[in-house]
């Protein structure tokens, strides 16, 4: 069976939800199956900052969690496709939360770290 | 100048948030200052799972980043103090809302990988 490379984190419910969901790639690709199911390469596509290797680690320990579904389609050749399960959905207000308070702030921190075009 | 071992991702607004507060430890920081200022003695009591090194290293981005603050006192020996400031404290309500989510779903996740007592 599939095994974590870091553990889920028990510790305290915090700790818990940024277990699950506080990795980059991780909240992108919830954030990218919100309203659609997809295929492992509508998901490079769609991410292609994140390494393949990177993308599917992330993708199996979303599956492993209950966040994401895989499917298999037993056609030739094999067709699989990820989607938000109810309870990944259930963290997209949270996601929400992050999106608004990142454009509320991308100024800030476009002016704090971006190099200036001279 | 200090600077960061992961740049600060202004790709889009949830990867930005996710690169600030996207940490266990960065945002359990938050989390236990935001009632109390803190020296850095007290925050490696209140977090001892964290080495004091990478507890020293997100404190330094967060205080980069504007979402803390640290003060020194001009005392001897001399006294340092950290604080979370008010673009720090307008990500608290995303951490309740992850603590909420983490107590929901508490007893799920410790079903599904904590190993039973036998």
């Amino acid at each position: 069976m599939y095994e974590r490379k870091i553990p889920v984190d028990l510790s305290c419910p915090l700790r818990l939800t940024m277990s699950l969901m506080g990795s980059k790639w991780k909240s992108c690709i919830l954030d990218e199956l919100r309203n659609v199911s997809m295929r492992p390469s509508e998901l490079h596509k769609a991410l292609p900052e994140a390494t393949p290797r990177v993308l599917d680690l992330q993708l199996k320990d979303l599956v492993d969690d209950g966040l994401v579904a895989k499917t298999i389609y037993p056609e030739l050749p094999p067709r699989s496709e990820y989607s938000i399960t109810e309870l990944g959905r259930s963290l997209l207000p949270i996601l929400d939360a992050m999106i608004a308070w990142g454009e509320e702030n991308k100024e800030l921190f476009e002016k704090k770290y971006n190099k200036p075009n001279v």
